[in-house]
């Protein structure tokens, strides 16, 4: 793609432009194997800040990182039976190690489940050593047929929490927990509202007794499953014979959960925020919050512009800001903003003589606007600017759901919504398959989630929104990634 | 192994030792998987503090992380004829996936420099392009015969740095850059003190022009290889055709470098500094670098001592410092000590009834003698306690290194000596591969570097320490692992 050319709109094409933006902004780049990525500094920065945030939460709540290998027996896979028919037809499987076949193929983790079963057998043996509460970031690889940057590649990064516990109580709750700890994530650092809630049986992880998820609605009105929490009752450990001694002296499977959010997040952040001049980053997760850009025409304002360019860089570094100086020679400042622009950074400095003699800067905004402020206290003011937009971030995003949202939906009004803009619709569900699999064969919409209290209508559906007969829950509908 | 059983002792059996401290310690496990073992908690938090500590360094060097993908086309790695001659033989091949067999089998990486150069060929047009610096943390599988945990496993975790340079010298001053850069991780961090230099041909990286190496000497005086740098000249800028337009406006390929540390460093740490009560672990990678543990007998005391025990932790985790309260019931203190030894906690804090009345604590070092500290300004004492430790370990391995390094040595001295304690041996080398393969042969010890200058000795050896012929450097013979 051509470096000036501009970018395909959203309205034009979303899916064109989403594949741009990331191009443009150097987040990504297709490899030369079939489905998978490479995610480029650009991208993979805003992943290690992903991780920082969301890896500090997870040891606030007690759980520690390990690392488990990569490569799963064959038959490990086949122990759960739901879980094998979810994940075998998308392994990929060494059949040839070292120079030779091998007895048993070895597949690559589509997810860590059996090992880790199998390996919490050998640590645990009574009630003493429970909960486990463990992590780990790492790589799967499921073999996926239409994939797409970020969204669905062969192998993609994630993290994925395995705990186990001693009573169906405490899973329930842990599994609760985490997503709150997700939901918290994704509108605290990615600005992404989202609405959390439980799956219907469809939709549930292969293995799982309830899979919860925490679902965005991007600017295409299409909801993307940012991530899911599963409480897995006692099926892993009756299938890896993870048992302990209780307290009360008798044996007993343990009970666990599982829980994962993968860099398909930062297509969610990319289809949240981003506009028709490429990616718009929230500050807590910019590789660079500020870019300062020099403006100069001869030596000797350029000297200066320079030096005063990079005392402030000194004190926004200094103030825990994270800022580059763009100051390439023989590239116009212009040219400069409109890149930094389809990077998405914050905040751009601009600074020319005439701001050296007043001294001031001119802070432009990446959602727009810009001003002149004081050198004197610069630092804080750029802060201020930050927390300013990420907040910002998130209520436009919160806003644009809640105008793309219908409730207490009619069966026209949830065909018509759904062939129209989309969005999610509300409305109330009778709880049977036959009315879930009728919808989405007529509309293409799925049921995300069944929503959490604090999610649902003020006044709860009494009827199903296809068959009519008594809703046993209210559920939330749209197309999805 | 039973809990309470002493370790086999170094001077026994150091292998036996080396294992049982892993497993004593929870830093990883066997896993069902031929080759591939669990990083456990403790051990992970190792490899979680040497990370951060390595990451920062590496991006104050200006580099950039990224990601690139796990599998690569078997084609890939035959295109440059050391590499997969290298290379081939310990792959681990997906030639199923999906359900179908692959057209062309995927090899998990053993290392990433094909794929990489594949895309740098892409993003790299211009000088202007240059120099691109850039490393991922990963995991790579090499399928190895004998395994041992942490020092040679079919799966293992690492960093490799990959850049592209417009000169030779350039990727020349890179190599040795880095080179430097592990040393001082290595020093500061891990305390491990290392020689560093070129490597001979016959241990040069399959593909490299040149190999530099950091070698630590091990307690049982065998050479770790601890990190590798490598030039690699032009060979995979023209096995992938990545060239650049030069600055004057013709074409050449660039030049480039890889380096790499693994979790191998972790198996360098506990033969470094353990001690025959287990891990012993520096204070700056420690997981808990003070653990502490409350002394009581009634419940009153109890009540009074955990209080002040939280109070001190409090404060000492608000300095900074990564400490520990086992407030575990039902545990004699003495079975505590005994457990926080065998991780390696560096200091340990004991605190009972009569402490509160004194206002002290009792600081213990994990490597010997106790003392009691005043709890006034305890955070800034337990501080210099750990530098100092910190400090003490580097000092004292180091010592044991040159007390165990042979320099000048005859023929006969390198053979009684290897044959020996063994350890490091300096002596002349007439560079020819066949004094090289004789001396391997007849002593099983190789040549672990020719050292930088600032290790050679103070008078150059003038005659190999084999043949008698004259000598073209100085090298350093030990046996390896």
């Amino acid at each position: 793609m051509a470096k000036n050319k501009a970018l395909t709109t959203r309205s034009d094409d979303f899916s064109a432009w989403y594949n741009e933006v990331i191009m443009r902004a150097e987040l990504a780049d297709h490899s030369p194997v079939r489905g998978c990525m490479v995610i480029r500094p650009n991208g993979y920065a805003i992943w290690e800040h992903m991780q920082q945030a969301l890896d500090r939460m997870l040891k606030d709540t007690g759980h520690e990182n390990a690392y488990f290998p990569l490569l799963i027996p064959e038959s490990f896979l086949a122990r759960e039976a739901e879980h094998v028919e979810g994940f075998a037809p998308e392994t990929a499987v060494v059949t040839r190690a070292g120079g030779k076949e091998l007895e048993e193929p070895l597949v690559i983790r589509p997810t860590s489940e059996t090992i880790i079963y199998a390996m919490f057998s050998k640590w645990i043996q009574s009630w003493r050593d429970l909960p486990v509460l463990m992590n780990q970031w790492c790589n799967v690889v499921r073999w996926e047929l239409r994939t797409r940057l970020f969204l669905r590649t062969t192998e993609f990064l994630w993290q994925e929490g395995h705990t186990a516990h001693a009573t169906e109580a405490e899973a329930e709750e842990e599994a609760r927990r985490m997503l709150g700890v997700y939901r918290t994530f994704m509108e605290e650092y990615i600005a992404m509202p989202v609405i959390t809630g439980l799956k219907s049986d469809s939709e549930r992880f292969a293995g799982a007794i309830r899979t919860y998820a925490a679902e965005a609605l991007m600017q295409d009105n299409k909801s993307l499953q940012a991530g899911t929490s599963h409480n897995l009752g006692q099926n892993f450990a009756k299938a890896f014979d993870t048992t302990f001694q209780t307290e009360a002296g008798g044996i007993d499977y343990v009970w666990s959960t599982s829980w994962g959010v993968s860099t398909r997040l930062i297509g969610g952040l990319i289809m949240t925020h981003g506009d028709d001049s490429g990616l718009v980053c929230p500050p807590r997760l910019a590789r660079y919050q500020v870019v300062i850009v020099p403006i100069y025409r001869t030596d000797e304002q350029r000297a200066a512009v320079v030096e005063a360019a990079e005392r402030i860089r000194g004190e926004l570094h200094a103030a825990g800001i994270r800022v580059h100086l763009d100051s390439r020679d023989g590239m116009k400042p212009g040219a400069k903003y409109y890149e930094w622009e389809a990077r998405g950074t914050p905040l751009r400095i601009e600074l020319g003589p005439r701001d050296l003699e007043a001294g001031t800067v001119v802070v432009a905004k990446r959602t727009g606007g810009k001003e002149p402020v004081p050198m004197e206290g610069l630092a804080a003011a750029i802060a201020d600017r930050l927390d300013t937009l990420q907040q910002e971030l998130f209520e436009a995003a919160l806003e644009r759901r809640e105008a793309n949202s219908l409730r207490g939906a009619t069966r026209e009004q949830l065909r018509e919504f759904i062939a129209g803009d989309g969005g999610f619709v509300y409305a109330g569900w009778c709880g049977g398959a036959q009315c879930e699999a009728d919808i989405k064969a007529d509309t293409k919409a799925t049921i995300r989630v069944l929503p959490d209290e604090e999610f649902r209508s003020a006044e709860a559906p009494t009827t199903c929104v296809w068959c009519g007969k008594p809703s046993v829950t209210e559920a939330v509908w749209a197309k999805a990634y």
